[in-house]
């Protein structure tokens, strides 16, 4: 458990980056339609790439690279417009200032994965220890914020947290609770495996969600899932399985020039 | 060049199956529409795949069967359906019959492929006069059919070669220039390089056709065909680029058992 003053000042960080990032959303919403902004929000995968080999100074094979890129591609296949759909916003319509804004909140985020990740693994300190480091800043910039309002309001409705709980159902509460583990859950990931498992997962989970709407909401398939839960596989297959499983037969052989040569030769000894 | 009728005799073969084909593909479009069927249409690279391994022995690494699947998923994701496209047809509502036809049809036709490459491979003819076997025999096959229609018809409008080259334009000329030399290519193809070459560059040929349309007709660029190309490339460079420019750095470090183990202990010594 490490509490010197320098290691635990670096835990506000991944907030302040979020802190921005939501604002970058915002405006970035100004600027493009919500179906562009979800096309968009797929970036953030090949920008959590890029971010892990630059800042972890981790190495991905060419292959990685590749599945990396597919993983990408293939979420976005998945959310594609299919015909007969409602909205039909044209993609590539939103002035350059929207394309823009969206690349920077795909960095912004991957940044905050990337820092979180660094200082998970920064040591052995216990996640326990870790995670309150990094909850606690987010929870006391929130009550800050709160109590500003208050003030701002003067105190016409009590203070904040006689009315923090107002109107909590049975939902809200499992809101609550689902986000509260995924938190944990992330930190875990983080320490403990990287940010690429953190993008597959999420993904894949995202699939996941699509698959089950299908049952549980009589959601019509459409080609574009079907497609992208292919390539998502075969991205994940390419990324983590080992390279002498992919490259276990010898490639096929390819023309060369010396074949043709040989070819042309006998023929003009033949005919 | 081999004259002995057990070896010319072959050569009809490849038209008999494209013939079963074509009768094939109109059964097919009785039960499905137009869309379901192109979209059908891809999985012929699935198919000349597994032809390829099966009778042509030719070994494939499992990163190339990725390669390969991928290419069908990465043209049929640039012809998904967007929105605001007049059609509208379910793709997965046509009776079964039409989907078992839509998959005979892709193992014909990559049938005929495979079958193809072994008669132009099989020896060191000239590809000249393995051209002249293959085509003499379809078009035997075609004036029979003509001469068939002059006799039910009882020669009202003079035999069939009076007749052939009536309506005849410009345009008409440059189609059968084209046709003609694509099938001279394709031989070239099947005899020095080989039916996955093949798939590949018609599959690059349909893109290519995509993207200069977007050029000359003022189409309107669609997501589902930037994501298409991606996929494309990416299969391109997986199946044809050698295992050690993909491979060229060490996997990046997974999470495993011991060094879990390591970390906790680590942390009940420190906490």
């Amino acid at each position: 458990m490490t509490t010197e003053w320098k290691t635990v000042s670096l835990f506000p960080i991944p907030s302040v980056i979020y802190l921005i990032h939501n604002n970058v959303q915002f405006a970035t919403l100004t600027y493009v339609d919500t179906s562009t902004y979800q096309i968009m929000g797929n970036l953030k995968i090949v920008t959590t790439g890029i971010l892990f080999r630059l800042f972890l100074g981790r190495r991905l094979s060419n292959l990685q690279w590749m599945a990396i890129v597919l993983l990408a591609v293939g979420t976005t296949t998945s959310q594609v417009r299919g015909c007969g759909e409602a909205s039909c916003d044209s993609l590539f319509s939103a002035p350059i200032q929207g394309y823009m804004l969206g690349v920077l909140s795909a960095c912004l985020s991957a940044l905050a994965g990337i820092y979180t990740e660094f200082l998970m693994k920064k040591n052995n300190d216990s996640l326990y220890w870790q995670n309150i480091q990094l909850y606690t800043f987010g929870t006391l910039f929130n009550m800050a914020r709160l109590l500003a309002d208050d003030f701002r309001g003067g105190f016409e409705n009590g203070p904040w947290w006689q009315r923090i709980f107002n109107g909590y159902t049975i939902t809200t509460w499992m809101v609550v609770l689902n986000l509260g583990s995924t938190g944990l859950l992330v930190s875990w990931l983080m320490k403990h495996a990287d940010n690429i498992v953190k993008v597959y997962s999420t993904s894949m989970a995202m699939l996941l969600t699509m698959i089950l709407s299908l049952f549980l909401f009589n959601f019509k398939p459409t080609l574009q899932l079907f497609l992208g839960i292919i390539i998502c596989m075969m991205s994940l297959h390419m990324y983590f399985a080992p390279p002498n499983m992919l490259l276990d037969m010898p490639l096929t052989v390819k023309p060369d020039e010396e074949k043709l040569i040989e070819v042309s030769v006998d023929r003009r000894t033949l005919s």
